[in-house]
């Protein structure tokens, strides 16, 4: 089967995917995730409260924060700190991958502490809130694994696999997980988050030009489905599950 | 046909819509569209210059802000200009409206000029972003209506109509245009942008609580699709077409 | 009697003003006052809490703040929400809105809860300031008038109604209430607020370009005087007193 | 004649003013101004460049900056620059200055140079904005003298002196200048500006608690009348004329 | 012996130290320290709360800021509190003069109080942060006789005298005590604070072009040690002691 | 020989160090430095334009930021960009990176560009700014490379190897390379930054607690020789020199 992909890859091929866990070692959970050149680091730090709004409430809260390094990219971006404020891209993904791991954990059964998920873009080749997502849940897990470890909580409030993709439509042929070449010269980018037993979580599809129909969304969700049946696969091998 | 909707509105049911166009009266196109309860000052801003990045390509660009009115809604919101930020929702939003427009309008032929959509929630209920994307696009269609007929245009740069919906799931049934009692007890949500021959430009579905199907999925973008026709059907009743 | 104003009106001779009531639903006091073409949105809504430094002392505060919709004039400005920061000329404005109405409300009377006025301005034809505070007294008074309603105040704690305008002197005639071409050409500019009982609240006058001489603010000074007794008749029709 | 005031002045009593030209040495006109325990240093700097809306207009701008030390006063204020904004207090008094400072220098004969004043408050009792007006026009002079001195200038753009005082209702009586103590107390309290030659610059007049009537606000008129005419006639003295 | 430096003073000289204690009257502490051109006001003000980190510990807190009128230097600086955020530099200075001055006071006998210096430099000619330092230690004296005075201590917490240098190699000679013009054109700067019994708190030594030796570094010492010797017999002389 | 170090290390032991370059692959120089558990991602940007105030003068600039991921560290720390602005502490480091590698590059020499250093710490365990200072050599190192093998350079800017090291005083024992436990324990503390020819670069020693002695001061500085000798033949081993 012939592909238009700069990569070589079959249109329904995903990159190479690595999850390193332990990557450094204060966070209760911290997570190198790889996907073909994009690599971040992921960490699921436990803090003992919540935010003021669930004060009293007995249950827990999951919040995210994402950044790139100034060079995790091709030419340097200037620094967020530095400039004294997120960009409106970085509020964007922030928030969608608080609400996709929002989605993986029973709030209610976690106590009240809040799971703060820090996603930092060492370097950068395209899909990096995907794959920020894929690799947070892992380190989410081993979050809750510690809690369960030091007997903090006793059942685990984890309620399904999370993860994402990207998927496009490129030279007219719909593929699955963009690299960076691919995704500046797609027409239609969509990043399709689901859990491990096929639900979705969102689906966020944008017509870069032209618009998209009915039938290439429905080819792009079939692509991105069996993409993340593969990532919650790794994910579990990862996980020694 | 019964209906669970707080409203009574049958589930496939838009709210009454209003454009009232020419609403103040310094912007190229300034139009109060109403749905329902909720209430937007939709203005297009011709502004003679392009962002630094498109300076000699002889293009146009489009640009779009978002704000609410600190009471526009049931309790007072804090004023984003006193607070000294924007919020991540405020600029997620302005960011989906800037994109949807774009969609509509050729760049090429815009000459080197910037369309500064301003879209201000007056009334908050339910659905003030799709309203902003559909206010205002009939507030750009004036806004080139000005040029053309100041001569500064000769050949409109409008590609096609563009319009947004809100659909979800309320217990259990998939419903058209959410309200604020709505939006906040259903379970998905999705906006949905589409032109005016039917193409998708932007599909943005979230799971609030559970997971959804690609059944339901396909359900919403059903009835999404019904309503956008009938709004863009009302456009162009706006705008004498 | 002739006129130099490029309104055509006689010197002592106000805009067309209107109050309209109720003009958004969630606010206890929310009211569109029109004076010509400057229209702004006035809300008064009641927050049951007060600022730190009030705390235990039962009494309540009022406190304004002041904004202009992006294309509410005749060229684009920026928005203060976007650019982080709000204008010297905005806090100064909401300065002094909000020290009018506080002459207006008896705060000892009104129990430990604060009216936060808010007046956005979506369209600018000179005489914002004085057109918000004019407007946002009705606006007070309806939320007054609601707490009554709720029983949450047995006693109503307002002392007296307030009202502003503004006079100048154009080519060399002074002249009343002034629009944005008057504003823009006169030599002195004055705003001028005072109670229903004739009583001044606020008197800011500013030389322009030549000083004036004490004839002139005392003349001036008669011109408000005539025009803030008209305004308070307007304002206690539109209150059905 | 009796005297209400905590100072035992005469209502009509100025505090001692003193002027102490070239107290630092960098700026090209520095005087520290004192009037009683108020004591503000004020620079007049001459920057050889104007603001972007005048380029090319050959004309000059002043403009002004106000702040006070952390501990000029009683308590310990926050300092603005740690905070990392200034207060709309400090905002709107800046203003003042520079509207009328603008009031005393022909523009037009500046050349396209901006003369930017500093008014930093080391000690405060009250009256700091007047105090900063009054000294400032010293600084003003003496910058413009080395502009003269240096031939940068040939002609001197002062059109008028300009002085300014604050006056106030105290206990019923109207009375002149008034300290921290007389401030907090008063009922009533006007700042005025006015000319060499006896023309208002600017008159702002605030009632604290009760409204005032046009009586008291000619009687205050009086007193600032009387006050600047001692003021100016002390500029002179202190710049030699 | 013949000197290479701009001042013609001796290289081991210093400039002219002046202090003037109750420089202003609301600081419980308040001096002007002159060195040479370089006038500092320095004050120390009681607050009767400490940081929440040291809250129900017992004990006190010291803490400083830094700044510089905009015309203390020879041409016009941004004023920090109009651009919004303190420069890199005043944060630096800032730390260091209360670093230095912590290590003056013995903060468990200071009681649940924080002493908060502030060092305004009103006119800059090199030095301004060795002068803050030395200045405030006198401040520091005095604000903690103000609390002995009024009983609120019972022992002074001082535990020894702080003083502060700079030192150089101007032109190939190591000198003392650097002004703007040797400060602007030396090789390596360093600061120094010592205590008065000669114990090192502070080193700070920076090559601005060629690297420095030991031996260098030895002499530099040496001339800052004699130095500040000199500065802490002015203080006790200042102080009457 | 005894050690009180909780490390086990001898008083004069460095902690293991590693420089993995090409660590990440956009930067033109990109090395990962780990002394012991402290590991900071260095890279060096080329970026082909200089600041304003170096615009014409035909030399270039050397700029650095630094950064540390919020879970680098024990307990989470706010993340700066979302805080909306960098510590006093990290404007600190930052000035203290870019000081000490400009005094390893001829400016004169790098052509109207700038080399942009950031330094983001993933896990630190003590001396996280003098690890990034050794550690960005080996990057400018690199970028310095990138620019010679692009013929960009025909020379080498390079004029000596810079290296960094932390000393202090542990329990009485002046030691090297300073880890968490023993920094937050120890009296006195050094940052020293030399050449490879043994040049000082800078020097900051701070007292925490009592002050320290000449002869301790040396003592710390001939550990901290011994250190950067070791540190910069480690640097030549990894350049492959």
């Amino acid at each position: 089967m012939s592909t238009p992909r700069p990569s070589q890859r079959q249109p329904d091929q995903l990159r190479d995917i690595r999850f390193t866990r332990n990557y450094t070692k204060h966070a209760e959970g911290a997570v190198l995730v790889e996907c073909g050149d994009t690599k971040v680091i992921c960490t699921a730090s436990v803090v003992e409260k919540v935010p003021a709004f669930l004060k009293g409430k007995n249950q827990g809260w999951l919040t995210a924060e994402y950044g790139m390094l100034p060079r995790s990219t091709g030419s340097r971006m200037d620094r967020e700190a530095a400039r004294g404020k997120q960009s409106g891209r970085t509020q964007e993904i922030q928030r969608l991958i608080g609400r996709s791991l929002r989605a993986a954990v029973d709030l209610d059964k976690l106590g009240e502490r809040t799971l703060h998920i820090d996603c930092d873009v060492i370097q950068a080749d395209g899909g990096t809130r995907t794959a920020s997502i894929t690799g947070a849940f892992v380190a989410v897990h081993d979050a809750i694994g510690t809690l369960l470890a030091r007997s903090l909580l006793t059942e685990s409030p984890i309620r399904d696999f999370v993860a994402a993709i990207s998927v496009g439509i490129y030279q007219g042929v719909p593929v699955l997980d963009l690299d960076y070449l691919e995704d500046s010269g797609c027409d239609t980018d969509m990043n399709v988050v689901m859990t491990g037993r096929g639900g979705l979580i969102e689906v966020q599809g944008t017509a870069e030009g032209a618009a998209y129909s009915r039938a290439e969304l429905n080819a792009l969700l079939d692509l991105a489905d069996s993409g993340i049946r593969q990532l919650v696969a790794l994910q579990k091998q990862a996980l020694g599950m």
